[in-house]
Protein backbone atom coordinates (compact mmCIF):
# COMPACT_ATOMS: atom_id res chain seq x y z
CA UNK A 1 0.00 0.00 0.00
CA UNK A 2 1.18 3.23 -1.49
CA UNK A 3 1.99 5.97 1.97
CA UNK A 4 -0.48 8.31 0.07
CA UNK A 5 -3.32 5.79 0.60
CA UNK A 6 -1.94 5.02 4.36
CA UNK A 7 -2.05 9.07 5.04
CA UNK A 8 -5.22 9.48 2.90
CA UNK A 9 -6.87 10.88 5.44
CA UNK A 10 -4.04 13.54 6.88
CA UNK A 11 -3.16 14.55 3.63
CA UNK A 12 -6.61 15.27 2.24
CA UNK A 13 -6.80 17.17 5.07
CA UNK A 14 -4.13 19.66 4.20
CA UNK A 15 -5.05 19.37 0.71
CA UNK A 16 -8.41 20.72 1.61
CA UNK A 17 -6.69 23.44 4.11
CA UNK A 18 -5.31 24.33 0.77
CA UNK A 19 -8.29 24.55 -1.30
CA UNK A 20 -9.70 26.90 1.83
CA UNK A 21 -6.60 29.43 1.27
CA UNK A 22 -7.01 29.38 -2.61
CA UNK A 23 -10.76 30.30 -1.90
CA UNK A 24 -9.89 32.98 0.23
CA UNK A 25 -7.09 34.51 -2.38
CA UNK A 26 -9.98 34.37 -4.63
CA UNK A 27 -12.39 36.35 -2.49
CA UNK A 28 -9.85 38.97 -1.51
CA UNK A 29 -9.46 40.00 -5.01
CA UNK A 30 -13.23 39.52 -5.71
CA UNK A 31 -13.73 42.15 -3.09
CA UNK A 32 -10.51 44.36 -3.90
CA UNK A 33 -8.83 43.94 -0.98
CA UNK A 34 -5.85 45.82 0.17
CA UNK A 35 -3.08 43.95 -2.09
CA UNK A 36 -0.49 44.06 0.81
CA UNK A 37 -3.03 41.10 2.35
CA UNK A 38 -3.02 39.61 -0.76
CA UNK A 39 0.35 39.29 -1.04
CA UNK A 40 0.69 37.41 2.21
CA UNK A 41 -2.86 34.95 1.93
CA UNK A 42 -0.20 34.17 -1.48
CA UNK A 43 2.42 33.23 0.82
CA UNK A 44 0.91 31.30 3.01
CA UNK A 45 -0.29 29.75 0.55
CA UNK A 46 2.91 29.23 -1.21
CA UNK A 47 4.20 27.74 2.16
CA UNK A 48 1.59 25.17 2.43
CA UNK A 49 1.97 23.38 -0.65
CA UNK A 50 5.35 23.06 0.69
CA UNK A 51 4.16 21.98 4.14
CA UNK A 52 2.50 19.10 1.76
CA UNK A 53 4.65 18.78 -0.70
CA UNK A 54 7.30 17.95 2.13
CA UNK A 55 5.47 15.30 3.91
CA UNK A 56 4.45 13.49 0.25
CA UNK A 57 8.59 13.47 -0.64
CA UNK A 58 8.93 12.20 2.61
CA UNK A 59 6.54 9.30 2.15
CA UNK A 60 7.95 8.81 -1.39
CA UNK A 61 11.17 8.32 0.29
CA UNK A 62 10.33 6.27 3.10
CA UNK A 63 7.73 3.85 1.26
CA UNK A 64 9.09 3.54 -1.95
CA UNK A 65 12.93 4.14 -2.40
CA UNK A 66 14.42 2.85 1.15
CA UNK A 67 14.08 -1.22 1.28
CA UNK A 68 12.26 -1.77 4.82
CA UNK A 69 14.67 -5.18 5.01
CA UNK A 70 17.93 -2.89 4.11
CA UNK A 71 20.34 -1.72 5.91
CA UNK A 72 20.22 0.59 8.58
CA UNK A 73 22.91 2.54 7.00
CA UNK A 74 20.24 3.32 3.95
CA UNK A 75 17.85 4.34 6.32
CA UNK A 76 19.82 6.94 8.05
CA UNK A 77 20.73 8.21 4.65
CA UNK A 78 17.15 8.73 3.87
CA UNK A 79 16.97 10.27 7.02
CA UNK A 80 19.48 12.96 6.13
CA UNK A 81 18.30 13.19 2.92
CA UNK A 82 14.47 13.81 4.19
CA UNK A 83 16.01 16.71 6.50
CA UNK A 84 17.71 18.66 3.78
CA UNK A 85 14.59 18.35 1.43
CA UNK A 86 12.66 20.18 3.76
CA UNK A 87 14.75 23.42 4.11
CA UNK A 88 14.61 23.36 0.37
CA UNK A 89 10.81 22.74 -0.22
CA UNK A 90 9.63 24.88 2.85
CA UNK B 1 -7.81 52.36 -7.96
CA UNK B 2 -5.31 49.73 -7.02
CA UNK B 3 -3.75 47.53 -9.63
CA UNK B 4 -5.57 44.43 -8.23
CA UNK B 5 -8.93 46.03 -9.32
CA UNK B 6 -7.55 46.94 -12.69
CA UNK B 7 -6.17 43.50 -13.03
CA UNK B 8 -9.35 41.55 -11.46
CA UNK B 9 -10.54 39.75 -14.30
CA UNK B 10 -7.09 38.07 -15.26
CA UNK B 11 -5.97 37.70 -11.74
CA UNK B 12 -9.44 35.79 -11.07
CA UNK B 13 -8.74 33.52 -13.44
CA UNK B 14 -5.14 32.83 -12.86
CA UNK B 15 -6.75 32.10 -9.11
CA UNK B 16 -9.38 29.76 -10.65
CA UNK B 17 -6.99 27.31 -12.58
CA UNK B 18 -5.03 27.14 -9.50
CA UNK B 19 -7.78 26.24 -7.78
CA UNK B 20 -8.65 23.69 -10.58
CA UNK B 21 -5.34 22.21 -9.63
CA UNK B 22 -5.50 21.99 -6.07
CA UNK B 23 -8.89 19.82 -6.63
CA UNK B 24 -6.93 17.89 -9.06
CA UNK B 25 -4.70 17.20 -6.20
CA UNK B 26 -7.36 16.50 -3.99
CA UNK B 27 -9.27 14.01 -6.66
CA UNK B 28 -5.28 12.22 -7.17
CA UNK B 29 -5.16 11.42 -3.39
CA UNK B 30 -8.84 10.22 -3.19
CA UNK B 31 -8.57 7.83 -6.05
CA UNK B 32 -5.32 6.69 -4.54
CA UNK B 33 -3.21 7.78 -7.59
CA UNK B 34 0.14 7.19 -7.94
CA UNK B 35 2.76 9.34 -5.71
CA UNK B 36 5.23 10.10 -8.55
CA UNK B 37 1.97 11.76 -10.33
CA UNK B 38 1.27 13.37 -7.36
CA UNK B 39 4.72 15.16 -6.50
CA UNK B 40 4.78 16.47 -10.27
CA UNK B 41 0.79 18.23 -9.52
CA UNK B 42 1.77 19.88 -6.29
CA UNK B 43 5.59 20.79 -8.28
CA UNK B 44 3.10 22.58 -10.63
CA UNK B 45 0.42 24.14 -8.05
CA UNK B 46 3.29 25.62 -6.57
CA UNK B 47 5.23 27.18 -9.91
CA UNK B 48 1.51 28.59 -11.03
CA UNK B 49 0.99 30.48 -7.14
CA UNK B 50 4.89 31.59 -8.06
CA UNK B 51 3.72 33.08 -11.37
CA UNK B 52 0.03 34.65 -9.46
CA UNK B 53 2.33 36.20 -7.33
CA UNK B 54 5.16 38.01 -9.44
CA UNK B 55 2.05 39.02 -11.06
CA UNK B 56 0.61 40.65 -7.47
CA UNK B 57 4.29 41.84 -6.72
CA UNK B 58 5.00 43.23 -10.31
CA UNK B 59 1.60 45.52 -10.06
CA UNK B 60 2.57 46.23 -6.63
CA UNK B 61 5.39 48.20 -7.39
CA UNK B 62 4.50 49.58 -9.93
CA UNK B 63 1.08 50.39 -8.96
CA UNK B 64 1.82 51.68 -5.20
CA UNK B 65 5.47 52.43 -4.98
CA UNK B 66 6.56 54.04 -8.04
CA UNK B 67 5.53 57.78 -8.24
CA UNK B 68 4.37 57.73 -11.70
CA UNK B 69 5.26 61.45 -11.77
CA UNK B 70 8.62 60.67 -10.26
CA UNK B 71 11.90 60.43 -12.40
CA UNK B 72 12.90 57.88 -15.11
CA UNK B 73 15.49 56.87 -13.06
CA UNK B 74 13.44 55.18 -10.40
CA UNK B 75 10.92 53.44 -12.87
CA UNK B 76 13.92 51.86 -14.54
CA UNK B 77 15.06 50.83 -10.77
CA UNK B 78 11.79 49.28 -9.95
CA UNK B 79 11.73 47.32 -13.70
CA UNK B 80 15.24 45.89 -12.65
CA UNK B 81 13.70 44.63 -9.17
CA UNK B 82 10.61 42.95 -10.76
CA UNK B 83 13.30 40.98 -13.25
CA UNK B 84 15.50 39.86 -10.60
CA UNK B 85 11.65 39.26 -8.41
CA UNK B 86 10.74 36.79 -10.85
CA UNK B 87 13.58 34.29 -10.49
CA UNK B 88 13.08 34.03 -7.24
CA UNK B 89 9.57 33.78 -6.66
CA UNK B 90 9.21 31.17 -9.71
CA UNK C 1 25.46 57.59 -2.91
CA UNK C 2 24.37 53.59 -3.88
CA UNK C 3 23.53 51.85 -0.52
CA UNK C 4 25.51 49.46 -2.01
CA UNK C 5 28.53 51.81 -1.39
CA UNK C 6 26.89 53.03 2.21
CA UNK C 7 26.73 49.73 3.51
CA UNK C 8 29.61 48.81 1.53
CA UNK C 9 31.79 47.28 5.23
CA UNK C 10 28.76 45.46 6.22
CA UNK C 11 27.82 43.75 2.50
CA UNK C 12 31.52 43.23 2.28
CA UNK C 13 31.69 41.42 5.40
CA UNK C 14 29.07 39.08 4.64
CA UNK C 15 29.88 38.31 1.01
CA UNK C 16 33.44 37.41 2.49
CA UNK C 17 31.82 34.99 5.29
CA UNK C 18 29.84 33.71 2.14
CA UNK C 19 33.22 33.33 0.27
CA UNK C 20 34.80 31.26 3.63
CA UNK C 21 31.45 29.36 3.40
CA UNK C 22 32.18 28.46 -0.23
CA UNK C 23 36.34 27.38 0.23
CA UNK C 24 34.95 25.53 4.00
CA UNK C 25 32.68 22.96 1.27
CA UNK C 26 35.73 22.69 -1.44
CA UNK C 27 37.76 21.61 1.35
CA UNK C 28 35.00 19.32 2.85
CA UNK C 29 34.69 17.48 -1.01
CA UNK C 30 38.75 17.45 -1.05
CA UNK C 31 38.83 16.05 2.20
CA UNK C 32 36.25 13.38 1.49
CA UNK C 33 33.99 14.31 4.31
CA UNK C 34 30.35 12.68 4.43
CA UNK C 35 28.39 14.18 2.05
CA UNK C 36 25.53 14.70 4.80
CA UNK C 37 27.66 17.41 5.80
CA UNK C 38 28.54 18.49 2.40
CA UNK C 39 24.50 19.14 2.22
CA UNK C 40 24.26 20.92 4.86
CA UNK C 41 27.00 23.55 4.22
CA UNK C 42 25.48 23.88 1.10
CA UNK C 43 21.89 24.79 2.44
CA UNK C 44 23.39 26.94 4.83
CA UNK C 45 25.44 28.65 2.14
CA UNK C 46 22.43 29.10 -0.07
CA UNK C 47 20.81 30.82 3.06
CA UNK C 48 23.75 32.93 3.32
CA UNK C 49 23.69 34.37 0.10
CA UNK C 50 19.83 34.41 0.35
CA UNK C 51 19.81 37.12 3.33
CA UNK C 52 22.64 38.75 1.40
CA UNK C 53 20.54 39.26 -1.33
CA UNK C 54 17.25 40.57 0.87
CA UNK C 55 19.88 42.86 2.24
CA UNK C 56 20.38 44.15 -0.96
CA UNK C 57 17.10 43.70 -2.75
CA UNK C 58 16.17 46.08 0.63
CA UNK C 59 18.62 49.06 -0.07
CA UNK C 60 17.54 49.15 -3.43
CA UNK C 61 13.87 49.38 -2.99
CA UNK C 62 14.78 52.37 -0.33
CA UNK C 63 17.54 53.95 -2.64
CA UNK C 64 16.31 53.63 -5.91
CA UNK C 65 13.01 53.21 -6.13
CA UNK C 66 11.20 54.83 -3.39
CA UNK C 67 11.25 58.89 -3.72
CA UNK C 68 12.84 60.18 -0.76
CA UNK C 69 10.72 63.18 -0.89
CA UNK C 70 7.24 61.08 -2.03
CA UNK C 71 3.88 60.21 0.07
CA UNK C 72 3.91 58.12 3.20
CA UNK C 73 2.04 56.19 1.32
CA UNK C 74 4.21 54.47 -0.70
CA UNK C 75 7.29 54.39 1.56
CA UNK C 76 4.97 52.20 3.51
CA UNK C 77 3.74 49.90 0.25
CA UNK C 78 7.64 49.58 -0.11
CA UNK C 79 7.97 48.63 3.23
CA UNK C 80 5.25 45.83 3.03
CA UNK C 81 6.64 44.20 -0.57
CA UNK C 82 10.51 43.96 1.60
CA UNK C 83 9.18 41.99 4.25
CA UNK C 84 7.21 39.63 1.66
CA UNK C 85 10.52 39.68 -0.46
CA UNK C 86 11.90 38.28 2.32
CA UNK C 87 10.05 35.32 2.80
CA UNK C 88 10.94 34.51 -1.25
CA UNK C 89 14.78 34.85 -0.85
CA UNK C 90 15.81 33.43 2.09
CA UNK D 1 33.31 4.43 -2.06
CA UNK D 2 31.09 7.67 -1.98
CA UNK D 3 29.96 9.61 -5.09
CA UNK D 4 31.59 12.83 -3.72
CA UNK D 5 34.63 10.81 -4.03
CA UNK D 6 33.94 9.40 -7.00
CA UNK D 7 32.55 12.70 -8.76
CA UNK D 8 35.17 14.45 -6.58
CA UNK D 9 36.94 16.18 -9.73
CA UNK D 10 33.58 17.61 -11.43
CA UNK D 11 31.85 18.96 -7.93
CA UNK D 12 35.24 20.54 -6.53
CA UNK D 13 35.32 22.56 -10.71
CA UNK D 14 32.01 23.78 -9.53
CA UNK D 15 32.46 24.73 -6.56
CA UNK D 16 35.50 26.42 -7.92
CA UNK D 17 33.45 28.01 -10.08
CA UNK D 18 31.14 28.94 -7.65
CA UNK D 19 33.77 30.62 -5.31
CA UNK D 20 34.77 33.12 -8.40
CA UNK D 21 31.17 33.93 -8.28
CA UNK D 22 31.83 35.31 -4.72
CA UNK D 23 34.56 36.65 -5.65
CA UNK D 24 33.29 38.59 -8.86
CA UNK D 25 30.31 40.00 -6.16
CA UNK D 26 33.06 41.23 -3.51
CA UNK D 27 34.71 42.60 -6.11
CA UNK D 28 31.36 44.65 -7.78
CA UNK D 29 31.07 45.69 -4.05
CA UNK D 30 34.25 46.81 -3.40
CA UNK D 31 34.52 48.81 -7.12
CA UNK D 32 30.78 50.07 -6.08
CA UNK D 33 28.94 48.67 -9.33
CA UNK D 34 25.79 49.49 -10.09
CA UNK D 35 23.49 47.73 -7.38
CA UNK D 36 21.48 45.86 -10.75
CA UNK D 37 24.69 44.42 -11.48
CA UNK D 38 24.78 42.92 -8.00
CA UNK D 39 21.78 41.78 -7.66
CA UNK D 40 22.36 39.65 -11.47
CA UNK D 41 25.46 38.26 -9.51
CA UNK D 42 23.73 37.13 -6.69
CA UNK D 43 20.92 35.41 -8.39
CA UNK D 44 23.28 33.81 -10.31
CA UNK D 45 25.50 32.36 -7.83
CA UNK D 46 22.46 31.14 -6.11
CA UNK D 47 21.62 29.36 -9.07
CA UNK D 48 24.91 27.75 -9.17
CA UNK D 49 24.84 26.38 -5.91
CA UNK D 50 21.69 25.13 -6.64
CA UNK D 51 22.83 22.96 -9.30
CA UNK D 52 25.94 21.77 -7.59
CA UNK D 53 23.51 20.78 -4.61
CA UNK D 54 20.92 18.97 -7.14
CA UNK D 55 24.11 17.19 -8.37
CA UNK D 56 25.15 16.18 -4.83
CA UNK D 57 21.55 15.24 -3.49
CA UNK D 58 21.01 13.34 -6.90
CA UNK D 59 24.51 11.38 -5.68
CA UNK D 60 23.32 10.70 -2.64
CA UNK D 61 19.86 9.31 -3.57
CA UNK D 62 21.63 7.03 -6.06
CA UNK D 63 24.93 5.89 -3.91
CA UNK D 64 23.33 5.84 -0.34
CA UNK D 65 19.83 5.53 -0.34
CA UNK D 66 18.72 3.09 -3.41
CA UNK D 67 20.25 -0.21 -2.76
CA UNK D 68 22.13 -1.78 -6.26
CA UNK D 69 20.81 -5.04 -5.58
CA UNK D 70 17.34 -4.01 -4.86
CA UNK D 71 14.71 -4.44 -7.23
CA UNK D 72 13.79 -2.20 -10.25
CA UNK D 73 10.64 -0.50 -8.57
CA UNK D 74 13.01 1.35 -5.91
CA UNK D 75 15.19 2.70 -8.37
CA UNK D 76 12.49 3.85 -10.51
CA UNK D 77 11.10 5.59 -7.50
CA UNK D 78 14.43 7.11 -7.05
CA UNK D 79 14.64 8.72 -10.76
CA UNK D 80 11.13 10.28 -10.06
CA UNK D 81 12.31 11.77 -6.89
CA UNK D 82 15.56 13.16 -8.30
CA UNK D 83 13.55 14.74 -10.96
CA UNK D 84 11.11 16.64 -8.73
CA UNK D 85 14.17 17.54 -6.46
CA UNK D 86 15.88 19.15 -9.25
CA UNK D 87 12.44 21.69 -10.20
CA UNK D 88 13.17 23.04 -6.25
CA UNK D 89 16.36 22.70 -5.37
CA UNK D 90 17.40 24.71 -8.30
Amino acid sequence: MAHTTRDKEKLLNRVRRIRGQVEAIERALTEERDCGEIMHLLAACRGAIGSLTAEVLEGHVRSHIVDPDGDSKRARAAQELIEVLKTYVR
